[in-house]
């Protein structure tokens, strides 16, 4: 039962306008995008719309020992931003302005709220970009640094934590730090921007946050590629970097997960019937350079080395059709949930280990009878697996056996969509407790009373 | 005076060709580079050879409470390596091993004991090279992530930090714990990489660490360019950086540091007398392409800017001379300490800052009396200026209000250098009670009875 005498007070504290209890909880605010929905009944949910609001609310849940779990805009995909019964949910939407744009330090800060749309239409005039490009461009910046976010361009422009110069924290006490600031370099102590960054926000609530930007390219070409097998596709990637030609983006496509995009957006890529009906495994490569000619001569080069490397054909799309290309694969995420995918991973395994993991998988699904599909960002060995398979017991037991095989190869569990509630079990399990102990001590330092983002990362109890 | 017992003891447990102590210690082991040399006889200089026998040093010195000094080559300007009076120094120059090398990956593991230039031997056969470049080559990779080293090349390659993947670490009770590993995305617990690496020894001792590469590039060219003002070779970054052209190197140096380093080498760069008598700073800019095509497109649109900026010149240097340039601009440091700088400071500012921080400590040095001069890398706002004064009073009234002055500009107050003993003061004075205080909190989770590089950056108490 919500102790109503407690949301009262949260009313007087930050203002009755900034709380939403009971019925009048909008439904979108108690769930991320996860596939495992758990549905839990927080105290109240609260947006507040200044870092003074967010530590006043961290003073409350602290007096009174009431757990909060922050959110941007719920597309998170492991269970990072439910609810805990009879907690605080605390909503960023109402932070999320761009505070300052300095264009010649190609710095931008915003607050937590702001989506990845919103920033790039706010900067769409100063010729520069946040170039970190996770899919889904209605995640918001919070979320991002989150999960130290990554996405299709991290194997040319990295990810969230390489962009990140500084942060505003509300510690659980609600006193305010700042860390790091709008410098590039810095060895001036331990480096608490970058312990954050990745947290999944169980350290402090982040108020504000100092973006590095890079300037928008002139000139860019997309590149589909089709392959008669999976192993060309992921033995090429590693010539092509190595040939300096620094794509902007460069992902595979399995056959079922290319099928299942181009249908949904109605996709027409013009492909002969004969190169799809030989194709398993499509490349999608996007390179970007500052002059026509450099994009000319990338294009020729990159030619060359696909060829070299059994391409059955190279097309450098249209415009039109390469803005719906890219479109449709951060889409996937949507097909695979409309198809009945029952679980998305993103582990990371070498790069140089992806075709080896994808065959060993294979087997692995077919020892268990589990069906899955794949993309992923193979210029960084993220590989992004859709798992069909409703018994719940048979699909975890394929998935620990999985993320054992991968992080065995050098990987880890998630790439870019974090640990959240999904995937805490496999993680604990798999991870030198040594390192587990040391993180659940920093995890004390910031948060003593352990009332931030509980039950989920490090936290081995079960979701109340 | 040392407890000959203890040296024994240290001696029977580690080896005792591994243990120097007393007159038998090489004095190169008793400092860094600093200009502010502390003499302090340590108990004893060892030299592991393997992970397992640095645990047993930090477990010898954990159970007799004695501090440890890790060392990698020496060649830090901050006191970060000057030994404790009968503590233990930990060098590693027996550990400088390259263990593994993969070349699709673009990963190399090493031990913490390898040189820069020993690094770059290594690579040079694979096409690959790690792009990060502080000036002095034979500095160790241990020391480069204690300090999370910068250098000219971090305008487009970033720093120390954003190639560190993994490490493995031994802990002050002799554990040993490897984080992160050969990807470059995880977001699977909090970045205990990214929180040793800048630490300056004070939380674990490094024995492997696991680094990104790049490929090497196949064409460059190194410019140099004469300006009439400091402030034009400042105002001209920004708009170089806003086109594209993605310089490696981008180094101002002002005219008293450009004849300090051409004098010192003997380096005739062929500059015309009357540009040189007009000149009072100049911009060193090095492109990397892939293509030979590239590099002249590049050029060309860089000596656009460059006139449209007011520079009296551009040369484009003949190899010979351009790698003598670099090389004297590397040797700078060298420089300074022979033309008598009493300190070298790396400060850090928002890059469209540099010229107001410049003009605004030329009036600050002139109030207080003090001579500088100064390069820097102007494309990071990272400036480090050699300050003559021989009294140190005056020169700590004066570095104390540049610090402050640059710190309140949004900088920071060492850039790549570290803390260390000499700036901890500084240090310590400008930052944010809460943010120290948790920064000692871990650096207790880590290191309980504070053994690990006591009495620098966060340690208050005078060296003993």
């Amino acid at each position: 039962m919500v102790d109503s005498s407690l949301v009262t007070e949260l009313e007087r504290r930050v203002g009755a306008d900034r709380v939403s209890h009971g019925s009048a909880i909008n439904d979108d605010d108690l769930h991320d995008e996860s596939l495992h929905h758990r549905a839990r009944v927080p105290m109240a949910v609260v947006r507040p719309r200044s870092t003074d609001e967010v530590a006043e609310i961290a003073r409350f849940a602290s007096e009174h020992r009431i757990p909060i779990v922050p959110r941007g805009s719920g597309t998170g995909l492991s269970g990072g931003a439910t609810p805990v019964t009879g907690g605080l949910v605390v909503s960023f939407s109402e932070m999320n302005a761009v505070l300052r744009l300095d264009e010649r330090d190609h710095v931008v800060v915003v607050q937590p709220g702001i989506t990845l749309r919103e920033l790039d239409e706010a900067l769409s005039s100063s010729g520069l970009r946040y170039p970190v490009y996770p899919g889904e461009l209605s995640g918001s910046l919070g979320g991002n640094v989150s999960t130290n976010a990554g996405g299709m361009r991290a194997v040319r422009h990295g990810v969230t934590r390489q962009h990140v110069l500084g942060l505003e924290l509300v510690l659980m006490d609600g006193t305010v730090l700042r860390t790091g600031g709008p410098v590039v370099k810095s060895s001036s102590g331990y480096d608490l921007t970058q312990l954050v960054v990745g947290s999944e926000g169980t350290l402090a609530m982040v108020t504000e946050i100092t973006l590095r930007l890079s300037p928008r390219f002139g000139y860019g070409a997309t590149i589909l590629v089709p392959f008669a097998t999976l192993d060309q596709v992921t033995n090429v990637v590693s010539p092509i970097l190595s040939s300096g030609l620094a794509p902007s983006i460069l992902e595979y496509v399995d056959l079922i997960a290319m099928s299942s995009i181009t249908a949904r957006m109605g996709l027409d890529l013009g492909i002969a019937k004969d190169v799809v009906d030989a194709t398993l495994a499509y490349l999608i490569i996007v390179l970007e350079t500052r002059t026509r000619e450099q994009l000319d001569g990338d294009i020729e080069s990159l030619g060359e080395l696909l060829a070299d490397a059994g391409a059955l054909e190279t097309y450098v799309l249209p415009t039109a059709a390469a803005t719906r290309l890219i479109e449709a694969r951060e889409q996937l995420f949507w097909a695979s949930k409309e198809a009945g995918a029952n679980d998305i991973i993103d582990i990371v395994v070498p790069r140089s280990a992806v075709p080896r993991f994808l065959t060993d998988a294979t087997a692995i699904a077919q020892r268990y009878g589990v069906f899955f599909a794949g993309c992923g960002h193979v210029g960084d060995g993220n590989v992004h697996l859709s798992v069909l398979e409703r018994d719940e017991a048979k699909r975890n037991q394929f998935l620990d056996e999985l993320f054992a095989y991968g992080v065995g190869l050098g990987g880890a569990i998630s790439g870019e969509h974090g640990i959240g509630l999904d995937k805490k079990a496999a993680f604990l399990a798999l991870s030198d407790p040594v390192s587990i102990d040391l993180q659940r001590s920093i995890k004390s330092v910031f948060d003593p009373q352990g009332l931030l983002n509980p039950y989920r990362l490090l936290d081995e109890r079960p979701l109340p």
